[in-house]
């Protein structure tokens, strides 16, 4: 996770262009920074005969679904900002080639996901700061779930938790 | 959005049926109303191979999976009508073939959501019902968000927002 | 639902491979246990060229999607032990033959969810006993909604309800 999947009419990638696409998608979430195997991109073409839009066969329409884990979109300004980022980056493989094209976001739960066995490391933890540096998944110790900043030194933290 | 996956046997419709169950689909959404072009159907053939019901490979269902935006189905009255009514609209390309089939909806949020590169705009607006007679986006103002059926005049209402 | 949507590399199950993999999946919820015939579980080959992982094309990854009905999964510890049994259960066709992989689980609506033209009854209710007998769907009564543990005698239940 995150995982596209981009629906698309014939022919309207070469190999290249899934390429280049596949690793614009994959520098968005490289600038989190999130590990960059955790970004999966999958093309499927869809003949016109098999592609509806408001009824009619469509044969220049790009259709993405987007899978990202709940929680990394906290409050509205984040959330819209990072709507508008999306467009921007996908433009040159949207409408600057003259298809339409629309995408949403789904957000499964971060405890229902799996990955070469593991349940990935919490956000901003020294073992996913690891695993961004190494770019695979491995096994990763109690200790290595701490956040990086971590404040708890004593007298900064209040008494309620 | 909607979006509607339907993954179906090898052959289980020509064309012309595609053409006229993606229409039903349409006109359900059609009659909310919704803007027609927010309807995306997509068909996908599945071989007996690749299909398994309980295990056993199966080469007569068809499985649908809906995509609809979240706060469109407010409470249990309206959301268990709701899936009888595609059941309804449904029935002549599924039970009445002879196939069977499944369908489920989930609700992706409505602010992570973005056609030909626009938020769309908030449900009863102004925009969206300009949206609807001209069936396709184009750009709206900050005015045009507004709800067409706006209570706002001194004393319609209370002091606490 | 559950609905299993395994994406694979080209070749990499042979028909007895799914069927043998599709059983064992079934076999995860039947000891739930829930009807057999809810599980769904289907194969679709990507070749390398459409599949991305972190921006490079890869020729050997499985991504399974699996669609859950919500509230099947009460509490973290239940959760966490999920994802590790169906981890277990995969092994033997994903990383056993040398395959990357990675799942993820999204919790859809109880109550948008249609099978054969019916609502599926509530869990551990007598309708659903019955329908896990027969693996099949059929009409229910009212009365076959009520679960099978009911504790309704006089002076076991408060009366705040």
């Amino acid at each position: 996770m995150p995982l596209w999947k981009i629906h698309h009419p014939v022919d309207a990638y070469t190999p290249d262009d899934k390429k280049q696409f596949a690793t614009a998608i994959t520098s968005i979430y490289e600038a989190v920074p999130i590990p960059r195997f955790y970004v999966v991109v999958l093309f499927e073409e869809v003949s016109a005969e098999n592609f509806y839009v408001g009824g009619d066969s469509h044969d220049r329409f790009v259709r993405i679904n987007i899978d990202q884990m709940a929680r990394t979109l906290p409050g509205p300004v984040l959330r819209e900002w990072w709507v508008h980022h999306l467009d921007e980056v996908i433009k040159p493989w949207v409408g600057d080639r003259g298809y339409d094209w629309e995408f949403t976001i789904t957000e499964p739960p971060f405890d229902l996901w799996s990955l070469q066995g593991q349940v990935p490391p919490p956000f901003e933890s020294h073992a996913e700061k690891r695993w961004i540096a190494e770019n695979k998944a491995s096994p990763y110790t109690q200790a290595e779930k701490l956040p990086v900043q971590l404040a708890l030194a004593p007298g900064t933290v209040g008494g309620t938790w």
